[in-house]
């Protein structure tokens, strides 16, 4: 199938893939009276003397921004405000479709940092959450950090967390099949910017001690004065050993190979180089870092990648329709690690162990059960975390 | 009936009035890569190259976003973004039922001018139009006037121009009735915020050239030297005689009075003083400025109320949804006074002149036939004004 054709066809049908529509009936007068003036004005006064109450009396408890910049879109990169909707409506469309969220694609005319936190802190209020969406590194980590301190909901920047829980998953399952454990693993990560970023501090969340991060100069090195801020950070968590070098010395001996970069930067001979039982995640789009068919070939155990025409696609559209179902319905205020690990697990567990196999350990983003499983297991999270708050 | 409560019982129920959903299938990986990732960038690349496309690709053309600062709702005041949101989706549902507009509620959780206009005008690339409510004047006017130079899409005050337009109609007819010219008639508007300037500012644009203006202190006069800047432009367009005093003295011999104040400043004594065949819109919420009962009982011709518990009632529910409508339909880039004019006339001409009543001179908000007279004349109007722009 031409995707491209299809989709320009798609688009021209529909003119738009997502609607508003009404949840109430206006018969009559007092229909109209009710569900409008004058008879509004109560659950309005009500909601003024206890704000809490937005949850009761309108759909912010279901409605969450999907937010974009469009500095960063896809693989487009920089295409602005007016060229992301179609991307941030196609998201919306999954929202509701896995997650019964209403999602409402705002895509903002500015890339200015605070401008950006600025509006969405203004408009935070009209929403159970907001899904930061396509805005390049590094401004997408001070976005966010500045938005979980002014916004009393849950921020969610999909590119990293997501995608970071979607890896951490099928890293979980590819493990098991190696017999590896995640405390013992080389972990190699090739890009550093949002999605690699998340993927490292993910894995350490879950346990990850030996981890390398390259950007296109090769490996991030704290002894490395010309490191940005953010890489410095990241440099100061990562790489032990204190390796130099480029993403070939990192290689040598890995078990895990994670790439969010580029097509094709990866040769047979790095895969070869790796420990027994390798596992590659190649993710760069439309194009991975190296071939499946070539990864196998050079020693590979198992492959995964971001494209649906191979088996283990890795594809974060199974992570935030259930996280931001799970929170909606936790009426969360944040996003936790916590909350995070568990909607990995759930991902990872929704396949059993008996069923896994190298060319299946992760499970089709189109599988409602997976996602009604992960807002559980998220939701739950978020109500312990709020225990724990409490006392 | 008891509206608040009722009102209560319904919002508790629907937990929201409206809900975004989906207009495309996902049934397996092919429609994902058609409706998402890959295939979605085609449509966004297409835009990239002509940002008119967002037109063709994404829902912008039948989008409107519902804005407010929460300063000035219903006759509640300021009560702030949270607690206006259900006013907002109780707009939206209207939208949706009589234009057939997606309508997205957005509650500003600022009150500050400057913030509004950025907020705004960064987030306009995501809509068709922009529809202001419930923000105080003179505010109001400051926002309404920035935005119409910083976005290329219609920007309109509704509590401003939506309520002009609807009394602009209903006044039309009622002269038709009374036998009297519009050129002709005295006019007092008590009420000199934004729907007391905007209804001046439109009568006068459809030939009105006696008005007086008056607010809780008395007639403007622009002798008056502590007058706003907002009144003092204002009264220089009205008060020809110059007159000075309270509502009492401007409303001797007027045609018509109307009122957007506050109840019971108005006596049957100064509907007694007025010109013979009185027309009087006291539109005050929730109590007129005098009941209809007692300006009948004064002497006055046709009386029109801002409730439904009166004929006549003299609601802006008439206008937005086909001035929207109508707008998007012609990709308009504003919403001009012709627009407007148009408008009115199409409220005002869908009760035929053998039908008008003096309880009958402005039909049912909830007939669809009337928004869709609406909307057909405003696109007309629109394609008119973008010809005369072309040539």
């Amino acid at each position: 199938m031409n995707y491209k054709e299809e989709s320009i066809k798609l688009h021209r049908k529909m003119q738009g893939k997502i609607e508003m529509i009404s949840r109430v009936k206006i018969r009559n007068k007092d229909d109209l009276s009710i569900v409008y003036s004058p008879g509004v004005a109560e659950p309005s006064l009500e909601i003024f003397k206890d704000n809490k109450l937005s949850y009761l009396y309108t759909r912010k408890h279901n409605t969450v921004a999907v937010i974009t910049d469009g500095s960063a879109v896809l693989g487009l990169g920089n295409i602005g405000a007016q060229a992301s909707m179609p991307v941030m409506e196609g998201k919306a469309v999954l929202f509701k479709l896995l997650g019964d969220v209403d999602a409402i694609p705002l895509c903002l005319d500015t890339q200015d940092t605070n401008e950006i936190i600025k509006t969405i802190t203004i408009l935070s209020k009209s929403f159970g959450g907001i899904n930061l969406e396509d805005i390049s590194a590094p401004r997408c980590f001070e976005i966010e950090n500045a938005l979980k301190k002014s916004c009393d909901i849950p921020i969610f920047h999909d590119d990293q967390h997501g995608t970071a829980i979607v890896v951490g998953a099928a890293l979980l399952n590819a493990l098991k099949l190696a017999e590896k454990k995640i405390t013992h693993v080389k972990i190699v990560i090739n890009g550093a910017g949002s999605a690699g970023t998340a993927i490292a501090n993910f894995l350490i969340s879950i346990g990850a001690q030996h981890i390398i991060v390259c950007d296109k100069f090769g490996i991030l090195s704290k002894s490395d004065p010309t490191l940005s801020k953010a890489h410095r950070i990241l440099s100061e968590k990562t790489n032990q050993e204190q390796l130099t070098g480029k993403l070939g010395v990192a290689m040598k001996d890995a078990d895990v190979f994670i790439g969010v970069s580029v097509a094709g930067c990866v040769s047979k001979d790095m895969i070869s180089s790796m420990n027994h039982k390798s596992i590659v995640f190649a993710m760069a789009n439309p194009i991975p870092e190296i071939l499946p068919e070539d990864a196998y070939d050079a020693g590979a155990y198992i492959v995964g990648t971001g494209s649906s025409k191979y088996s283990n696609q890795i594809n974060n559209v199974l992570a935030f329709p259930g996280i931001f179902r799970g929170a909606l319905d936790a009426h969360a205020k944040e996003i936790t690690y916590d909350m995070m690990k568990a909607a990995s697990l759930a991902i990872a567990n929704s396949i059993q162990q008996k069923d896994l196999r190298t060319d299946y350990i992760i499970p089709d983003p189109l599988d409602k059960q997976v996602h009604q499983s992960i807002a559980k297991a998220v939701h739950d999270s978020a109500l312990i975390t709020k225990v724990e708050k409490t006392h």
